[in-house]
């Protein structure tokens, strides 16, 4: 019988894995809880209304259907039996002889679970579209409202973190007010919206160079954003931001609040450190060997969000797509070295530089060697986005959508959808 | 002040109405409780995993931003007050001069409102999500299945309704399992999968021409589908449906039962009824006047699903796309024909024909002078589908979308998305 590899997550930490494994002499199972891979990179741009979840999402089964090896299980891993070496389904179990643990991260409120229903964030498709309805519902909301203040506070849009995540929808959200939905309201001006940006940190995008960080912040500050560093939010309330700025503590009336700030790692990650002694860090990521494998369970590889390897910097690397591809090429590398008896070199990370939009036509790009602001770090984003799309149908799609939505300045992706239905 | 004109209902009647009074010399208000028009015709390729949700659906706002006379307003009408001049909604109320009431229809159950849950229905973007949904689970819930009497039942899908509905969604079943998939899945055989679809009259399209009623049926069954005509279903449970077929009842094991049989009136007919003694049809639809006002009201216009309009042929016009625009565009023409003080004549329906798509690269197609089957009606539903669709940039996006799929024998959109969220 071929030796069984197990994946769990079709994120893309185990997506490039199982495609790593193509041709090796292995029986690979990708098992995820969703049909799809999910391009997390662009999800602001389907909770902003830009593109549509389709776009940025592609069938495990497609993806995989050539390779022969592989096949793809729609199921939920609620443990894993790491003495007799299979994953618990909640509906059944699946051996492995190799586990690959690539279950990612969701957003995380720092002990105020009740933030969440208030304050969404955007790790699921999902999540882009509860986003979506809320930012858009609340202008629909605001032409109808007769009240000036309560008006004000609908179009009050508070984004908590200053990362990538945050930076990207502060500009997304500024183009819709300020451009996009121009025309489209009788009562109330888009443009009059406030859109505020927290951050705890001293400036935006603080894993990027401090130049960088600046011309981002002043980028935002000219489409109208206003960026606020050095504040903690200490409470979201329905009507209301709370906010710690040194002694002071403020309330920022808001009804639009959307959450870019922590991530907490998968579950699977403390079912590890119970089952085998690993150790995890404060986010829950469990920390790793050299090879990516557990300490003493050379047979269990964890990679990606739920990974925390220092080896190499000495902090951990950083939550990224670049960082999960590598360590799933790599772990499928190992896979087939063993196999044929050769010795393992450590993981090594080929940092290539980090990316950030800031709005149309800007963006901040970090490419080690040099660095990137303004139109053509905008151009180098793009490219970067539509190469990395999975399947070409995508790349093309979300290539005419966004020319479409350069040169015409409309959107198409603005549905409010959910729960609704048609008494 | 100008004269009020307000719409409930942004689908083809309430939309069309809407465009057409542009540059009239009055104040429109058209109100929905979504903020987008869908192009209801091609819902079953959302159901089926070919489009996007936001292939078929345009904003509201940005259909009409250009159109200064006309405001939209998200909100739900709950009631009319037929004296006072204004439409109720959940959260205030909305006064007009005119009123045209474009509110449409539901599936409908006949009474039997508990096989919703199990069969659902195909009218709004949910639906469609939500019948997606169900089909690709069907086939992931297989692929898992140890049991094979087990596995068979979820690979068997009975479609409710031989009308063009349940025709389009046994084709595009019959292409998906027959063609799209092949390759996708490890233990089961997609093409195995049975699909039934049961229509209560002699034959299925009852609103064709008979010829067209049997090549019709003859593609289906070419494709693998099982046509079952002349029977009714008496239940539909979890784990079956029950038919009646003569005196011999039958319990066909199923899975998936999708509903394109009885639609009902939306309740604002009812509403309308009970305030000026206008007249209910049995499908809640309300008997209008030759102008398509109600008796005594000539300030209220039904239009579309909503209303019955038997002064032509003598039966109700069917709840078809070309009817609602027809009437949409002529009460826009009387409100402007009124105010100059013209003469009014009744509404004329200029019947163009019909087409239903039966599987790839196969339609029929009854266009009054001549009736076309096969690859040439199937380019003329191409065309007119693309023709008709809202937004240029849907034309394009939905173009490339079918170009590909058809080429490639792909499907994009095949996400099973819902509630689910990552523990």
């Amino acid at each position: 019988m071929a030796h069984r590899v197990v994946i769990i997550g079709g994120g893309f930490g185990g997506l490039y894995a199982a495609q790593s494994l193509k041709n090796a002499p292995v029986e690979v199972t990708l098992l995820d809880q969703r049909n799809f891979h999910v391009f997390q990179p662009l999800l602001y741009q389907v909770a902003t209304g830009w593109l549509s979840p389709a776009n940025i999402a592609s069938t495990l089964r497609a993806v995989l259907k050539r390779q022969q090896n592989t096949r793809v299980l729609l199921g939920q891993a609620i443990d894993i039996d790491i003495g007799a070496r299979q994953v618990i389904l909640s509906d059944g179990s699946v051996p492995y002889d190799t586990l690959i643990v690539a279950t990612g991260s969701r957003h995380h409120y720092f002990g105020h679970d009740n933030w969440e229903a208030i304050a969404p964030g955007l790790k699921t498709i999902e999540d882009a579209i509860e986003m979506r309805r809320r930012i858009f519902l609340a202008f629909e909301a605001a032409e109808k409202e007769p009240d000036a203040g309560k008006r004000k506070s609908l179009l009050n849009f508070v984004i908590v973190g200053g990362g990538p995540t945050g930076v990207e929808l502060a500009g997304a959200l500024a183009e819709i007010t300020r451009d996009i939905l121009r025309n489209d309201f009788r009562t109330i001006d888009p443009a009059s919206a406030e859109i505020l940006l927290l951050e705890a940190a001293d400036r935006i995008l603080p894993t990027y160079p401090p130049a960088l960080s600046a011309k981002a912040a002043s980028f935002l500050i000219k489409e109208g954003v206003t960026v606020r560093t050095g504040v903690t939010v200490t409470d979201i309330r329905r009507d209301c931001v709370v906010v710690q700025d040194g002694q002071r503590n403020e309330e920022i009336p808001c009804r639009t609040t959307l959450w870019a700030a922590g991530v907490k790692a998968s579950f699977l990650g403390k079912v590890l450190a119970d089952a085998t002694g690993a150790k995890l860090d404060r986010a829950g990521r469990v920390l790793v060997e050299p090879d990516m494998t557990l300490p003493s369970h050379p047979e269990v590889f964890v990679i990606g969000d739920l990974a925390n390897y220092p080896h190499q910097t000495g902090s951990p690397l950083p939550g990224v797509a670049q960082v999960a591809i590598q360590e799933g090429e790599y772990v499928a590398e190992v896979i087939r070295e063993r196999l044929e008896g050769k010795a393992v070199t450590p993981f090594h990370y080929r940092d290539r530089g980090q990316l950030a939009i800031v709005g149309r036509g800007t963006a901040v790009a970090d490419l080690k060697r040099f660095h990137l602001s303004g139109f053509f770090a905008w151009l180098a984003w793009l490219f970067v986005h539509i190469v990395n799309l999975i399947e070409f149908e995508n790349k093309l799609l979300v290539l005419i959508q966004w020319g479409w939505a350069y040169f015409r300045r409309n959107r198409a992706a603005r549905l409010i959808t959910g729960e609704h239905r048609m008494p």
